[in-house]
């Protein structure tokens, strides 16, 4: 009998957790990624703002998939399943395509941006999402103060040195707290002509408090911590327009505000990848507001018992309140649980039975978000915490994590050594403004980084 | 009266060295620079091979001046001089020019890559001289391995595996090797379909001797040790041609070999910044066959006493047997030197008098290279070395360097690290090869890394 081929899409957290859960020898697994590397997205806001450097959060899938012979890994955009052929799509640059045929399907293809019905913001605001994206944002963050430098008139040096930051959840919150330590404490001294420090970042978020997600207690430490460093924190306000030089900001009906602004920096909404609406389609499955897949108890798709939906492109309700949210920690154990649930299906040579298995369930193992410096909240197995503890907490959990991606030691070298020098050494702008010499081409321009 | 003005262009060795070499706190100093970071350059290769990150080996010229309130950055491209009215004429992006006005000016504004009449070979040979450079190298290099692992073709993986490196000085010996050590052991293990072992490194040297810079005897052992981990070393061959698939080389006048191979890096010849030229058009010096500045004894240019050219960019011959060659040590020296005399000057007030000062003397330091783990050469005071010791010196001279440009704990941790665990953890293909979710437009892709 030939092996049992699982086809697992999308390299982050659910899909390489379940890639490395599968312990038999006889089951053949492929990982495809349009990139080659696992991202770690939670620290994603530190290369956006010069704390560490891209390989700092991201590793080489090919190396996390080394010791298993029997994982494979593919660099390539899936393009289109085949649910009735049990064949994924897949384009491999340059126009070539192949059908890879599966046995067992694992779909983690995780989200992206969402702008509201408005993708022209998209260029005007960016999100956090690649590691494309965070050198971005670092590049127009250090390049406002470098114009800044050299600007003369007080009104564009304000709407340089004005940073908006859309969405109070972690991320949000997170940017805003490193964008104000940049301002007030990295650059001081640095400049001649302008004082970094008289630098406004504003934190704008629709609900009523930032962290929407968190307790109420704790939204409001993170505010205080926010506004000592400077934040403007800015709740019940939502963005109405965008443009090159300014944000357009309203309170309820009536309240409308322009600020000028050359940088909006987009941490609010999150849509699901395009195979989810093509899964649904294609299956009884139901897709969700924001593009996810309704998956049964077991994350299987709706009369696809062999093809499962995981992680963020996942809407998993099953006996909650609401839908789990898109942590890490789900995708994680949605992945181990997937391959632990293919696995006993095939020792009991009952590929089509589910029954015997039961269904997923998320073990809570908290949420938290840093402010900058020694601050953060926590809330963990029904506790809350703020503070330094928490900000304690919230490292060492979070390098327990990445040591599963091989980089704990380096990363904490390079917190430790930005502790202590309070610098950030991945402040870097490439790609020049202007270059004479070696004009970036198309080609060129797109292979930088 | 007011603050004696000096301006200088380019933030590299040479610049840096004489920005802080200034002392009297009467001295106001301006660098401009492209980029917003100094860049070690003698380990671009290491970026370029994964073994270490862009931050690694670049940092915040800002950060690196910021202690001295005399010293401003601004970040542009000199597009004129005008020594007449003694006047820099610098683009800051988006079209705006503005003269600076200096009372003296230091030109280091460094040297690109050289293609011998063939500008158009710059495409398909990336050279090795910015972090954008670097981050495309190792990008071609490991989409390579990702493209031969996918192919069926014998002659495709062939082609897609064969690495030509054209130039064997010291970058293009620590680029063949390090290109070695990838495929013969970071890779090891982690691909299904093909071996990446079996990959070709092909070193190209139109001389009869590769580190033709180098004592005999360390070319030598170069060659063996570039041998022994499985580089193809051809000595007395020069490219005639470069196609997208395949390189053209040559010995003497008859032997032709056409080579199927995808990835051809370009290591063989620098160019002096087209600045020299207009310094020499406008003065009274010479420019050289690969447009340096011939300097006068004390790194002035002739008849202009103000106006001093340093490293890559200036030719320095006097009472030598051949030019000092572009070595990071002879820019920091030049910097330094230079520096020296314009306070010198200051403080005698003989602005326009330099009969006082010794022309500037080049205290060799001597030449090194390293060619994978373990193993270099190395010429210091007349000694030489080769093997462990003089990776080891290679090794702690380095980190000495870069100890100047607070890097080094950081680089130690990476390279122990990388050492330890035989790998390379910064390789990183950013920027997917085929993105549909969201297209790539000029503007974002310009701005990645």
């Amino acid at each position: 009998m030939a092996d049992h081929h699982v086809v697992i899409v999308g390299g982050g957290f659910g899909g390489l957790c379940a890639a490395r859960a599968f312990r038999r020898s006889a089951t053949k697994v492929t990982m495809i990624d349009r990139r080659n590397h696992h991202l770690f997205q939670p620290l994603l806001y530190q290369v956006a703002t010069g704390g560490l450097s891209p390989a700092n959060i991201a590793t080489p899938l090919r190396s996390l998939l080394r010791g298993r012979s029997k994982a494979h890994v593919r660099l390539g955009e899936v393009t289109g399943i085949d649910l009735e052929r049990r064949r994924v799509l897949v384009e491999a640059g340059e126009g070539e395509a192949n059908a890879l045929e599966y046995d067992s399907l694992i779909v983690a293809a995780g989200a992206g941006q969402s702008y509201f019905g408005h993708p022209e913001w998209a260029e005007l605001a960016p999100g956090l999402k690649s590691l494309e994206d965070a050198t971005r944002i670092r590049r127009n963050v250090l390049l406002a103060f470098e114009r800044a430098e050299l600007e003369s008139s007080p009104e564009r040096i304000r709407a340089l040195l004005t940073f908006a930051v859309v969405g109070a959840g972690p991320t949000g919150v997170e940017l805003a707290g490193a964008l104000a330590e940049i301002s007030k404490r990295t650059l001081a001294g640095e400049f001649r002509n302008i004082d970094p420090a008289m630098a406004t970042i504003l934190l704008i978020e629709g609900a009523e408090r930032v962290l929407p997600s968190f307790p109420e207690v704790l939204s409001r430490k993170a505010t205080d911590s926010l506004e000592q460093l400077g934040v403007t924190v800015r709740t019940g306000w939502i963005v109405e327009h965008i443009e090159p030089m300014s944000i357009v900001i309203r309170a309820g009906e009536s309240e409308r505000q322009t600020v000028a602004c050359d940088n909006v920096l987009w941490a609010a909404g999150v849509e699901a990848s395009p195979l989810g609406k093509a899964l649904c389609e294609a299956s009884a499955a139901v897709l969700d507001r924001i593009g996810r897949v309704v998956v049964e108890p077991d994350c299987s798709l709706a009369g696809r018992p062999e093809v499962f939906v995981i992680g963020d492109l996942a809407n998993y309700g099953h006996q909650l309140e609401r839908p789990l949210p898109g942590l890490a920690a789900v995708a994680m154990q949605q992945g181990r649980y997937v391959a632990r649930l293919i696995e006993t299906r095939l020792s009991e040579g009952t590929v089509q039975d589910q029954r015997q298995v039961a269904p997923f369930r998320y073990l809570d193992k908290g949420n938290m978000a840093t402010i900058g410096r020694k601050k953060a909240v926590a809330e963990i197995a029904g506790l809350r915490f703020s503070g330094l503890f928490a900000w304690l907490t919230w490292l060492f959990v979070h390098l327990m994590y990445l040591a599963e991606f091989q980089n704990r030691v380096l990363v904490l070298v390079q917190w430790g050594w930005n502790y202590v020098t309070r610098n950030r050494s991945a402040r870097l702008i490439t790609q020049p403004p202007a270059d004479k010499r070696s004009p970036p081409d198309a080609s060129s321009a797109r292979s930088t980084l």
